[in-house]
């Protein structure tokens, strides 16, 4: 009971993190109220929503638990009340970010595999689950997604969902096969931050 | 009967004033004559898709239903034909768009909450079903659509879609149920085109 | 057999080009390693992924079956480490485009009707299948797309599919009703690319 307590508290403390970092794109770019609240929802649900449909979880959770939708709106209101604050936030909603992370892409993919899909289908929508929603916010904001572009995002939540279904398929313990991979994920994520790492680009440089 | 007469025809009004938008807007972006077709369908039928993807009404409406395939296509050729006239056209065009607006975000309320779904899902896909077509629009263009801009649209669309649903629960009148959130989400969206609303914004302005 | 063989292998071919026009496309932008994945696959499997969830094949085919996410990682590392030489293959990979084209189309077409789905789904998704791709590629990339610009390419999957559902209903031979379809988009897609055929515009230049 306490586990599952915990796993909802990084599953809101997720939902959050991604909601801000949605408002605060969306404010940037200059969107109305409802532009920040609707960029921030589907930052911070479009993933799963995605894999919901992907898998027949039908209505998607997103859409249907009211927790995500509230989570979502308070840290769009926080985002523009207390813009400065927020910004100063940024090494927290970071951290909460990568919890986020490796959080949707466990969760994720165990929900495809609890659907009776296979291991790719798990993991693809692991992966998706945690970076859909980051894209479809830089694909209403006309933009180019930094998921694409550098930084160690969505290989660290593709590592997270593998792992998740190797713990599945060898029945570790679920304590262990739910957490062993979200901190994986995490730490991928955080040392990629903290040490700048990126993966190899191959553009136009290198033919110049 | 009467009553199921007018609703199609409103319903198909509002197609027809979706597709207009579509087909301008692709038609100002110089694509070819598939592209306009496409944007006009996708603007008028986009919404409705994504509802009945998330509700799990398979095949979607809008791909079986030739009415609205038709109805887009004729709106299209005629921008295309008589772009001199459409333009002139901008009035009527937005008064059938913002009935448009309103009997979409009440239909899409009322299919979802017929599937067995709960309140919040009806408004959201209410919302969406309404404005989901002319997002899908701008994606395709490569811009920041301006329902999240600007202007009361999303706003008119949730208005009637969560009117619908409260209706729905008080069990009122079905004509009532029916016409009196389409009624306010066109009102609004009518008012506010007159009066110039928007919704309020918090980007660089503010800040310098 | 030997007919499912052939089918099998036009059907990989085709997602080796369309996931070689993404990669391409991608590096180009200078994604990263995981961009120019990502790009690939979506090229090659979107439009597939997007039909599934139109007609309720869950899951979608493009995300269980290895072998479409193993065909498009290959194409997407032949394009990074031997970038010159993909380069130099404009001409196969276009042919094999072409030919996916054909084959997506037709067969987004038959599995719609396979499902129990009309005439016009069935010729819609058809269309989507072969195009969605490269549609979703564009905008990721934050671009419009060329499919709606320029050249005949949706339009001769449109004739495919099309041609494919009447060979349907008037129950043509299997490999008839296979193969001519495939044959017709294909020699109209080459075609047009030989003559530079494009549809006709009515954008800016009339006006002025």
């Amino acid at each position: 009971m306490n586990e599952q307590l915990l796993f909802n508290l990084v599953d809101l403390a997720g939902t959050f993190a991604f909601a801000i970092s949605g408002a605060t794109a969306a404010r940037r770019c200059n969107l109305d109220l409802f532009g920040i609240l609707a960029i921030a929802f589907i930052t911070a649900c479009g993933g799963g929503i995605a894999r919901d449909l992907c898998i027949g979880a039908i209505p998607p959770a997103g859409l249907s638990d009211w927790r995500y939708l509230f989570t979502a709106i308070v840290a769009a209101l926080l985002t523009i009340v207390a813009y400065p604050w927020v910004e100063r936030l940024t090494y927290p909603v970071r951290l909460f970010d990568a919890m986020g992370l490796g959080l949707f892409a466990v969760y994720g993919a165990h929900k495809a595999l609890l659907f009776g899909h296979n291991a790719e289908v798990a993991i693809l929508l692991g992966m998706i689950t945690a970076v859909g929603g980051g894209m479809a916010r830089d694909v209403l904001l006309a933009r180019v997604s930094i998921v694409l572009q550098k930084e160690i995002y969505a290989l660290a939540a593709f590592a997270g969902a593998a792992l998740a279904v190797i713990g599945e398929y060898y029945r570790w313990p679920a304590v262990w096969a739910t957490w062993l991979p979200i901190l994986f994920c995490f730490g991928l994520r955080f040392l990629s931050l903290h040490y700048h790492w990126n993966l190899p680009r191959f553009g136009r440089k290198q033919e110049s």
